[in-house]
């Protein structure tokens, strides 16, 4: 058995979101779509490997990214009982995955103990927001447009908050599934190129909605609409309607997943 | 008469290009599109100006970008019989313009003197290369994508011999109707950034395809198919044969034109 971890890009319109849907290309390479719902990422993975490769296999991914939401270099691995030349792999993959929207940009032969969610070290995301009055025509699905002025010291001070260890019950998804709330945030950066801003993210891991919470947070801190005490306040009380809304999945972007070196 | 001078991003590869076809949408508001033919920047803007306003009115642009080419700053001018408050104009039109893939991000009352074409001293183009193996998955028509190996530096090098004022006949289309070949490049950087390249010119103005083909052709230097030494010899042959290909209008943007102080 062969364990390959392979580098992934998608556009978070063309997708259900990463997992694997009950209506969806089937691992066994049957397309059971209907035209009226999108794929998953998994699931065009799956049947992208079959289509090369004649497997069934299933494909395990670091993060499993929601409807909307892009990824830049999102990491999965499979594993395969033939041994193939990575180089090779990618080509053959991208010619079934490309339609789809998912790009395979890299891909390396691991050992069998690397575990692309679970040796996971840290992820990163970016958030984007097209910050003027007028939508965007270049961009439309893969920013946040927010046309209300915004104050960067304001936002930047605020985000400085959520560094280290909280409880971040306040900033999480109902559903969310994770059983423990405590996360460690390493790093939270906002900066402004020109229209845009971009929220960068790191942790080893995240709850669910909880960098677009997070976000969300801080554009009302930015507005004016919630005072800069609010991240303090509201990881203490562990409130989620304390927060600020939850932003849109379409300015949400997985952009890196490191791992130990010993793994890979 | 007022004069208005708007600011338009767009999508190129939502239109045939920038000027008004015979099946278009007509100045008088009626869609005579058919679904199999896109349509012009010209043509939804005066569609979207009649939409609004009732009147006929003729839209004239700072250049007539080709099919594919986006703008992330065109500007264009047009005269409404009645006065408008600039600001009240953008979310306006941008209502009847925005389902095309084109927004005004900036409208202003202007002199009659002002002439979107004529009136302009410079324009900048941007041109955006994803240079690494990987096709991409999210910027497919934005990026023209080149999976060779480019060597910045010769590129850089060789780009420079553009600058200044030459008879630039080997680097304009066949079909290019201007009178004067010469032409003067105020600027021509190439930046790289990751997997991206970035080739940013300015200048008066452009011979059809001129930076399309100036592009091309350092493509084919950073390849090492052509010697650095190729842009000196085609400017001084005038032969178009010599110069490299074409590169694809998908990943040109016209990024801004500006206009001397007092005409605006």
């Amino acid at each position: 058995m062969f364990r390959y971890k392979v580098t992934v890009e998608y556009d978070g319109s063309r997708f259900c979101g990463w997992q694997r849907q009950q209506h969806d290309f089937s691992a066994a390479g049957q397309v059971v779509l209907s035209p009226l719902v999108k794929p998953s990422v998994q699931g065009s993975l799956e049947h992208a490997l079959f289509c090369l490769t004649q497997e069934s296999v299933l494909v395990e991914g670091a993060g499993r990214t929601d409807a909307g939401v892009h990824a830049l270099a999102q990491t999965a691995h499979f594993d395969l009982s033939k041994e193939y030349d990575a180089n090779k792999l990618i080509p053959g993959l991208n010619f079934y995955l490309r339609p789809t929207g998912a790009i395979i940009t890299s891909a390396s032969l691991v050992s069998t103990s690397f575990h692309a969610r679970f040796s996971a070290r840290s992820r990163i995301y970016l958030y984007k927001i097209l910050n003027r009055r007028a939508p965007s025509a270049l961009d439309e699905q893969r920013v946040w447009h927010v046309p209300y002025l915004l104050d960067l010291d304001l936002m930047m001070v605020a985000a400085h908050d959520f560094l280290g260890t909280h409880d971040f019950s306040a900033f999480r998804a109902a559903e969310c599934q994770s059983k423990n709330p405590v996360k460690t945030l390493d790093q939270f950066d906002i900066i402004r190129r020109g229209e845009n801003l971009e929220y960068t993210v790191k942790a080893r891991s995240f709850l669910h909605n909880q960098v677009r919470i997070m976000v969300g947070t801080l554009v009302w801190i930015g507005r004016g609409k919630l005072p800069p005490s609010t991240i303090c306040d509201t990881l203490l009380s562990g409130d989620r309607t304390k927060a600020g809304p939850t932003a849109p999945p379409h300015g949400l972007y997985l952009a890196g997943v490191s791992y130990p070196p010993d793994v890979q």
